[in-house]
């Protein structure tokens, strides 16, 4: 199963993608698994909202052997997760905005996503299988000269709309099979190319760690970190692909300067 | 006004909090400052919830001259928050549960939050003054070993129970005049007394900041940092009192070693 969320006359409905249309939903399939259908709309016209909107946004950084290589870190030693904030999540079509005052390289980071379907809290690692109520895909956009002059990520990987997410939650989908790839494209030529699964430590051992000091919740999302990254600049369009899961694509934009700012304090 | 949120009958429900009643309501006092009131119940018998559940859990981390000069580190030169995670949060009386296998310091941070109460995108010093609802009271429970030995502060802040917060919002608090002190107590005694508005950067100047980049959304919480620090130990009870605010207190418990967990994968 496909399942989407999206504005619908300016509410945010949750949706079952069903080819060309999405049923419209009762209420959250995470939730309960026999939502009342109370409508449908045509695919092509949706207004795509970010799938879930989590009580906690974990998202994992080193985790690819050649992008540890490539920042010349150590292998992480145990599975341990950082945050994202919910401010900058975005839904499938909707633009990346670059922020006008920005310096740097502007990146595109393509990522798993699990989505936790499952209160989960000292699991097993079958446990944590079960806990996964399916899969998306994101975006980590990065401000990479904030991300190394900030002493937190705060802009540099949280301004407004830097964590594209979707188009949607798939169930039935094996990220880990040797054959599922991840693909990012800009302005449609291939940037990087590389399997999702080929990971230190994979989504379920981060669960098994993770609750052994925390609680996680039905709709939590652990983004899994990304082996390769490529610049973007305003007016390219950006395509994440996961096989077996969906393609996220969203323009990137240049923000114009707000003329009420004054100076920094 | 001082809002509080409490569970009746298992249920989450807010609350406007008047002398030794607390009268319930049928919504959130941020989204509808008029909520129709559904009933009541003595203050002496309320399980306190955390004040609100944010959508972006935001903190600050160096902020007060003298924890800066201890900790050895540069005074920050602009506002920049980080994040922690929904998870830990905990209510007023619910107990901070030390894990088995912590090891180094357990120690309280008292801590100043405002409670956001409007949509702030590029705003002004008196537009973010006017966008904060009222202000709480929090303790930045953290764990020094995993603070320093784990690449993120996952476990060594944000282990479950490690950020109680409440006991309510008082919307009529002004934490910044020279008359109000943060007090950290320890079953009773005095650990540390500070001027709770001897900040770097004061809320608002984070705020102007922080919107520059991001949309804050009504709910969200900003924790202020703390001055001072202490340790905690089990069987401790540790008070974090804000003048004009209130008094959030916590038990400290030992967690026992579960069973059933296996070694790291």
């Amino acid at each position: 199963m496909r399942y989407a969320r999206v504005r619908v006359q300016g509410v945010p409905l949750h949706g079952r993608v069903e080819g060309d249309t999405i049923a419209l939903l009762a209420g959250s399939p995470i939730e309960n698994p026999a939502p009342t259908v109370i409508g449908s709309i045509p695919t092509a016209h949706a207004i795509w909202l970010p799938p879930v909107v989590p009580h906690v946004f974990y998202a994992v950084g080193l985790n690819y052997p050649r992008h540890i290589a490539h920042a010349a870190a150590e292998t992480p030693k145990r599975p341990e997760a950082g945050y994202r904030a919910n401010n900058a999540l975005t839904g499938h079509g909707s633009p990346i905005v670059r922020p006008h005052d920005v310096t740097g390289r502007f990146e595109a980071e393509p990522e798993l996503v699990a989505v936790i379907g499952r209160t989960l809290r000292h699991a097993s690692y079958d446990e944590a299988r079960a806990g996964v109520f399916g899969w998306t895909v994101g975006n980590d956009v990065s401000a990479r000269a904030w991300q190394h002059e900030d002493r937190t990520l705060w802009r540099a990987k949280n301004s407004d709309t830097f964590k594209p997410m979707g188009p949607w939650i798939e169930t039935a989908a094996d990220p880990l099979a040797p054959t599922t790839t991840t693909t990012l494209r800009v302005n449609g030529e291939v940037r990087a190319e590389f399997p999702t699964g080929d990971m230190v430590f994979d989504p379920y051992d981060y669960l098994v760690e993770m609750s052994r000091y925390l609680t996680l919740h039905p709709g939590d999302v652990l983004w899994m970190g990304a082996e390769s990254v490529c610049g973007l600049a305003p007016g390219d369009t950006v395509d994440v692909g996961i096989t077996g899961i969906g393609v996220l694509s969203n323009p990137v934009i240049q923000a114009e300067p707000v003329s009420q700012e004054g100076p920094l304090p």
